[in-house]
């Protein structure tokens, strides 16, 4: 097929060209002299992308969900009891792996396509007088529904109750695309991966983790090794990892992180803005509803789009990907059939999503759906005029 | 700036990744027993480019323009008569080169946006009874209007008039993406170049000529060397050149001609009749003008679009550039500011082109023209659609 | 500095070119329906780098290290009992993690240098008359030391023993590069990283079970999220993966199979062989010795060349890194200072080995040693042509 | 086959990884107002290179034998005399070049293996009294026969004479690598190719020409049309190219002249000078003898070797390569079978010398002559560490 592929799902995202060039060299000595200076740059830069200066980072080869894993299994003794939000196919995954991991998991459930409830979190915890709960798992953006949470509220909640919990936070879809607070939030473990916000392939996995959490590590008493956190936190030379570092992964992220550092992190944060505004208002002109009930709640990074009953959003997807070489991302579990998803983060420009509009509504049209030709591009056209005005 | 920039001059056009990593390669020994094979294998599927079985392809580094030289001095005594219709900048170019190089150079001119008039070369022809007129030039497709000529209809004029001079054409914005005839035609020297439709970077340029035409060059005597065929032509080693071979081009070659190949001459060429149509589709629904004043001789490779008088293209242009890092073309000479022109040649898919379509529009009414949001993509996925149906 | 490195560690590996550019591609849908067929073929492909037809390949986005624990927690229960002898920092390692991972682990320490006594192994499983010991962990190829263990010595004294122990074997620095007969030697977990014979950058761990571990991973209640491989052999397209995939490096995993098949088994093995044999040359004609003890069980991945007391073999490694641009391993634990290592592994030739080795020669005399110029290569021009004849 | 070829031709060379990461990018608009810097900065930097600060740089898609004719047809007049001394293949072939654009050619022609007889082109312009000889043309750096010409005697001599002729040199196998001293030497026109010293892929040609020689284009009469200056010289905005420039190759070019900056000019000779140096003691230690009569003329670029007598160089040539894929250069015309050529100039450091130089000695030995194993390589060692210390 000529030309290149649309890639407008949630993640993987799209790769610049000076992440792929920095990656384009062959292997080198991670025990060289030379080679600390590469990590170390990086865990320097890395917590000022979750908005923090307190934080620590580290890196794994892994991909985002073993960092679930890892903010877990050093902070929180086997047994522990979380308590996680369920509002979404990614928050609904994470309490699973606590649970496979032996935590006791106590669930928030919620209507997918509503935030995270920061007072029904705050009234558990108030409930838990004990204070057995030990953390609280919030997914910032749930990239199953579009919709972003209100940390800094969940904070709030948690300090109006008087709790000691953890607050661990997935930023996989929102770090390096959307606002993140890390310190304001008081967020003790901010898991990401690389294939998002930060444009590198997947295969590396981030934990910020705040002074609270480090001081947990050396005493946790959870059986690991992979993601055993001490021989890297107790490092004589920073930087240094136990196992053989992902160093194509490391090139790639130190050029993605000199891109974000050269766009500056208000101007990324506008430009998703944009991207999201102009994406909803697409969906409006064809006559879709979002996933999202909330309109204050609405992900700047990915865009779910419910079809009307009758429909299925599969053909959507079918029609985009085989006619018009536009990869839109499916409706997870519960919203298989029923949605599709539009990614819109990363490495991408108002042309490139004007394109994916176009495209949609081409898709939405082959499958039979009752969309104006050109009507949602007029209006997010229309939309980033304005925003660029 | 996020994202790729949007590429829609008509040249040089989007590489195609496979064609990057074919030239991803460190050098070698262009004189090993291994490398002819490569230089053989090119030189054999060039020809089917051109539609030819008869002709013979020869390589050069260098731009187009350097084939232009190519095809007239190693044919053309000096001082010989040659024969050129004007109809645009690349026709002007041309026999600007060939005065330069000392030939003697009878124009036809016709106002830019026509096709080469065949009825005025026949009857200029008629009227050399001396057959003085060693050679007719013709631009195939004129980049500069967005004009695609009918050679077959010169060929006949030629062949109604029973003048021996030799047909050259300028392919360098046709070959690869237009329909093209070279036997059929009866050209006799077809020159192109490497960086559109070919899906290059600039540097290698070909001449594919008729064996009439590979007859005249062992004994014309014009001073030459670097396009001296003489070596190249009588060398024992088939594919052997005289200089150090474009090595990297080559390996760029291969993947191009392997990917028009799995095309398939046929789609390829419909392709661009689709992205040809929805681009002009797009440009009467904003209510522009083409530069093009024959309805059967619109390009489908290049688009020139007349601004109102009292516009200045140049602002369109350079909103489209600076905005929405979308780069369009300029109106050459005489068009300067008159007119911008939408490449939609070579490794292309039709989202993009409709990137393209947005782009322009919101840069047309960022310059002030009164174009209606979204019109021009309606209009082009209405015809794309059309099309694939 | 002018040229590249000489990167002579014994892993991570010179990347080959074809697998660079087979990785330096654009993000691409991996729930689309053209992905999975990346995916089977590769796991198609893997066992038989293994040696194995009846085994089962996973992968997972992890350093080799991850694989340890990915092979331990999906077939041992907690608290079992394990059996390894630790010969090397890696067999160390290995014990180490499965003690973190609250395993009990008995070891056989035998002096580093030796290769995995197999009788050893098969008294303490005579002993084990209840039947304890749920796995023995063998390092196939010691890393550390430069000794490769016969595995299939190993297998011989477990049934000789009639021991249902599971036989788990680190082939990290083995596969790919050196024979594996997985079937034949009974092996029940494999495993292995990208960055040493697969020729891929670090981060993607491969793990081939034989149907006997397979058949415990669903009973196995070993809590496990991340390395859980309940999802993964239960999916229903084969392939899937519940985490997103390292895209890149199964691109570049293709590739490298499709090197390793095109040179066929045999010939990788002989190849490797031939560098093993011509280091060793190198290290006598430079009178020093090598850490491996047993003739037999030299590696033909990896030499550990001791320095004569007084010398500090970091000062070798010193001098070749910053005066020749020439990457050795150093000496691990209780060999630094006293060893520096060759790694001839991966995508070598013949003269890139000389060149290591004249580099290492010219280090060793700019450190002091008596070494005479040009003995070593010398020595394996002379194993090298033998081989070759 | 695994590993990498090892290059040693005299060119094309090495390609640093730099130079082909900046040159694996997408096209773009040479039109765009951001374009022009990269040339400029280019046209900026390479008078540098030369040894000029007075020279204008020039560009050409094209091999290094298009600038000798872009040398000759902008300041020679059709028919003028020029004056050749012929020693090596490259200097026949540019003599051949000028006569064959129609120029009257004076040959002064030495054994091969010698330099420029100044003094006999100092004689010979004192004979011409009527002053007709235009040019005097010399290969700085004879790629035949690895001889290096002192360019700055040859000035003295035409001085000596009062001679106004203008001086050409070819600097393909020096510029870059070689101390050029363009100004000092009072060269009028220093031609190079890319695919040498400034380690780039072939196909974009230089021309650095004096004020003398940038004064006589404007007038001279030739006709030229691809190689034409005038366009050039007389642009508005500097750096415009008339043809469409070799985009790829100038980003590479960037890449390049960072690299020789980073490394510094005196630093780059004295690299050159220790890999020649090591080459020419190899070559003695195997008791054969170099092309080069005279050894304070001995090139670092490239060391021609002769073989003795009934032996067939080409046999040595092809084992180096079938055998151990090293690629040596072939001896040229007369020297055919009798002498091959290790190239060591570019992107090159000493261990990769040093492998070369181990393939030479064991494909000599393949090839039944009489050459100790290591002794080549001993001697190589000791003049690098010599050189290094």
């Amino acid at each position: 097929m000529a030309g290149r592929n649309h890639l407008f799902i949630p993640g993987p995202t799209n790769l610049p060209d000076a992440v792929l060039n920095a990656m384009h060299r062959n292997m080198e000595d991670h025990r060289s002299p030379d080679f600390p200076a590469l990590v170390q740059g990086i865990l320097a830069d890395l917590p000022g992308v979750f908005g923090s200066t307190a934080g620590t980072a580290v890196l794994f080869p892994a991909s985002g969900s073993g960092i679930w894993e890892a903010a877990l299994v050093n902070t929180l003794a086997p047994g522990a009891r979380v308590l996680v939000a369920r509002k979404g196919q990614f928050s609904v995954l994470w309490a699973d792996a606590a649970q496979r991991l032996g935590y006791r998991v106590d669930t928030i459930d919620v209507e997918w396509g509503m935030p995270t409830p920061a007072d029904q979190i705050g009234e558990a915890l108030v409930r838990d007088v004990a204070h057995e709960i030990a953390a609280v798992l919030v997914v910032h953006n749930e990239t199953a529904t579009g919709v972003t949470s209100d940390i800094g509220a969940v904070r709030r909640a948690m300090d109006a109750a008087r709790h000691p919990a953890l607050l661990m936070v997935d930023g996989v879809s929102s770090v390096g695309s959307l606002e993140c607070r890390m310190d304001a939030w008081g967020v003790d473990a901010f898991v990401t991966g690389s294939q998002k916000g930060l444009m590198l392939p997947p295969g590396l996995g981030v934990l910020c983790l705040s002074p609270k959490a480090v001081a947990r590590v050396a005493a946790c008493p959870t059986p690991r090794a992979y993601f055993d956190l001490r021989p890297v936190l107790g490092a004589t030379t920073p930087g240094f990892s136990p196992y053989t570092p992902a160093i194509s992964l490391l090139h790639g992220m130190r050029a993605a992180l000199d891109l974000l550092k050269a766009e500056g992190t208000a101007a990324t944060i506008a430009r998703h803005a944009r991207l999201g505004a102009a994406t909803r208002a697409a969906v409006a002109a064809w006559g879709l509803s979002l996933c999202c009930r909330v309109p204050t709640a609405v992900s700047n990074t990915v865009t779910t789009v419910m079809v009307p009953d009758g429909a299925d959003a599969r053909a959507v997807i079918d029609f985009a990907y085989r006619r018009y070489n536009l990869s839109l991302g499916a409706g997870l579990a519960r919203l298989a059939g029923r949605a599709f998803r539009i990614g819109h983060l990363g490495d991408l420009n108002d042309l490139a999503l004007l394109a994916a509009i176009a495209g949609t509504e081409m898709a939405l049209r082959d499958a039979g759906l009752a969309v104006t030709a050109g009507s949602g591009v007029a209006a997010a056209e229309e939309s980033i005029r304005a925003a660029l005005a």
